[in-house]
């Protein structure tokens, strides 16, 4: 068989993803790496997750192994919701779908929203799993750059006259800089998107993890008090997961949003994977009751912010000057912006050889541009190895600046 | 919003499975439901399972809850690569990709091949969840008709010539008739197929539950042997799952097929859940060590063949003569054949208010055919309440056909 001519249009434009690729090297033992968004493997709660399977299988066995519905378990549904409402906003557990991840909440809504050649305004740069979900649709992108405070939103109301399909937004610790959207620009952004009927996709799975400061209110909610409801029937959808507060292999995220969104959603699902595990449903409904996720959370903050705060004193004692970075308040990941003449790709090459690893930013922007920028994780090493692999990035960087003459690139 | 105006042109045509709308009411305990392809629970192997998640945790906490490769566990990747495997042809891990159940297999499948509006041949009736997977395409169906061998082959030269994108295929025990594609038949299909380079997706989620007779060789195999190769290499892209074997509420499937043709359904799955729960993973693999599925199996066959026959006995004594149906010999279904002025749509209405539930065969249907169909479920139901609803079904059916002169049909 020719595969090659078998495969349909829509598959030449699927590509691997450079994470997911560069992890196979950086599973390596003797990798520093700072390439995953992995959160670290010894906080996983691995006794509370056997007592709950264990209750789970003595209590509910036959139901949490059958088949179930494709918009979830109801017990969790019904956590989420709680969790997802505040004073203002009042969300209904029938406003929440299970999904097998957030990556699957993405693609859900591109498939339910997007044809082909559509135009897309997003964060540049962005997370690029979402860039990855997009590529099939061969779309145009309206991009918004950013700055220390999230997209520059000035930015925005010459892109939403121009009919974009959908907006998507990190706006919180957001994938890849760490940045977030400050709280006058999510007023501001609400008050822009007023004239125009575009969809607002709130990718939110970091803001639980704040290490300065406050967490800043989800577009979500603002959009419901700018509409003067309690309920969600705004403009947003809003997705997060388990994956960052509890555990990723479980692979079981959620979306908030609208009534008929929720039922378009289902309906793909369904086509899709039928639902997500039962099983893992049942396991994290368990997991999650009387307050132990606000518990675990605070560990997980207390550990991050601690790693972030030694790669970023680590980065300022061994970057040379003609680096800089972001500074996140939260989440996993900060971002390094190097000298133009610099490509991060080419640099990942070295530093792989110097056994350490990051992710090349190109992947994360649309349009020409971010070969000169890297992302940095910062959860999942220890400490001395944090320590270890800003001093060996740091000695790169230094060498690369002094070759600023030779031919390095390409 | 006005958010029917925002969805995609495809999401239109996507509609909810009726089976899974239907179990919504069929869940009541008062209701007898043939209607699920649900496994009998009291048969999971709730302890097994238990035992297995207390290893997984024990001696693999970090890695069990932790990000893992799109392509699969490798142990596992390794178990099916050779359990598929047979005396002419050897799987390699490398062709095995872990999906999250085989409806993402479909998924996957029909994202790498389909373009919208190509040509598929698939049996007429089929598993209608690989119809609802399609229909976002707006494909034409070629459909071949069925008898009690499975396809009647001797349609497909001719529609073979018309340049068919795929062809779908769920050759033993189908979904919905629990009908087997014979020997002879699989080996003039593999012959028929020679001079077309069209890709056939071989659906085998039922093989193992063989109750009278042989399990007939997969077209993955007797593609290969018409090669003359032993490799995994043909045009067969062969799916199969744990959920009839084991548990569907974990979600757990698997693709066997050429590498290239892996490696594209790796890309794709990448872009919609990352990878399949790396846990539930861990614990399968840990569940089906050391001859469990083989024993597990043998139980599964014992039960359902027993309900099966208590099945084709109460349909013999309580159904009226105008009325047929098929006989299994595996699998978990199997489909009634009514006169043709019984619509079965109908007749559920009337079914639900006697308290006894099954699919309509339409839906399993491409064109406008199966009116007079509906499927029954024989797995999930105990002795007692089968011979029960074949009560109830035989007086329904009774009435119907006595009916016959009054105006049932709207």
């Amino acid at each position: 068989m020719q595969w090659d001519s078998y495969f349909a249009k829509r598959t030449e434009l699927t590509t691997r993803s450079t994470i997911r690729e560069l992890l196979k090297y950086t599973i390596q033992p003797e990798v520093i790496s700072f390439a995953g968004g992995l959160p670290a493997p010894e906080l996983f709660p691995v006794e509370r997750i056997r007592q709950a399977t264990n209750t789970v299988l003595t209590q509910h066995g036959p139901e949490a192994l059958q088949y179930s519905t494709t918009e979830g378990m109801p017990e969790l549904r019904s956590f989420l919701a709680q969790r997802l409402s505040s004073e203002t906003l009042s969300v209904k557990p029938e406003n929440i779908l299970i999904v097998t991840g957030s990556q699957q909440a993405l693609d859900l809504i591109a498939r339910v929203f997007v044809n082909e050649r559509d135009r897309v305004i997003l964060e540049n740069p962005t997370y690029l799993g979402m860039l990855q979900t997009l590529k099939p649709y061969d779309l145009t992108y309206l991009p918004v750059t950013t700055d220390d405070d999230g997209m520059r939103i000035e930015a925005l109301p010459e892109l939403l006259r121009q009919q974009p399909k959908l907006m998507y937004v990190v706006p919180t610790y957001q994938n890849p800089q760490g940045t977030t959207l400050t709280k006058q620009r999510r007023l501001d952004l609400i008050h822009m998107l007023e004239p125009y009927p575009v969809p607002l996709v709130e990718d939110n799975p970091y803001s639980e993890l704040c290490y300065t400061g406050e967490i800043e209110p989800s577009l979500m909610e603002l959009d419901a008090q700018s509409l003067g409801i309690r309920e969600l029937n705004g403009r947003v959808i809003y997705t997060s997961t388990f994956s960052k507060i509890l555990s990723p292999g479980l692979r079981v995220g959620w979306i908030a949003a609208p009534l008929p969104v929720i039922d378009k959603l289902v309906a793909v699902k369904q086509s899709t994977d039928l639902h997500t595990s039962t099983f893992v449903q049942y396991i994290i409904n368990e997991v999650v009751r009387d307050g132990f996720l606000e518990s675990h959370i605070a560990q997980l903050r207390t550990t991050y912010r601690q790693r972030r705060d030694i790669m970023l004193a680590a980065m300022e004692h061994y970057f040379p000057q003609e680096v800089s970075w972001s500074h996140p308040a939260g989440g996993l990941f900060l971002m390094v912006y190097l000298p133009q003449y610099i490509d991060a790709q080419e640099l990942l090459q070295e530093a792989l050889a110097y056994k350490v690893a990051f992710v090349p930013g190109v992947d994360f922007h649309v349009g020409n541009s971010g070969h000169n920028t890297f992302r940095l994780n910062f959860s999942h090493e220890s400490p001395p190895m944090i320590e270890e692999g800003m001093k060996r990035l740091g000695q790169l960087l230094k060498n690369a600046i002094q070759q600023k003459d030779l031919p390095l690139r390409v």
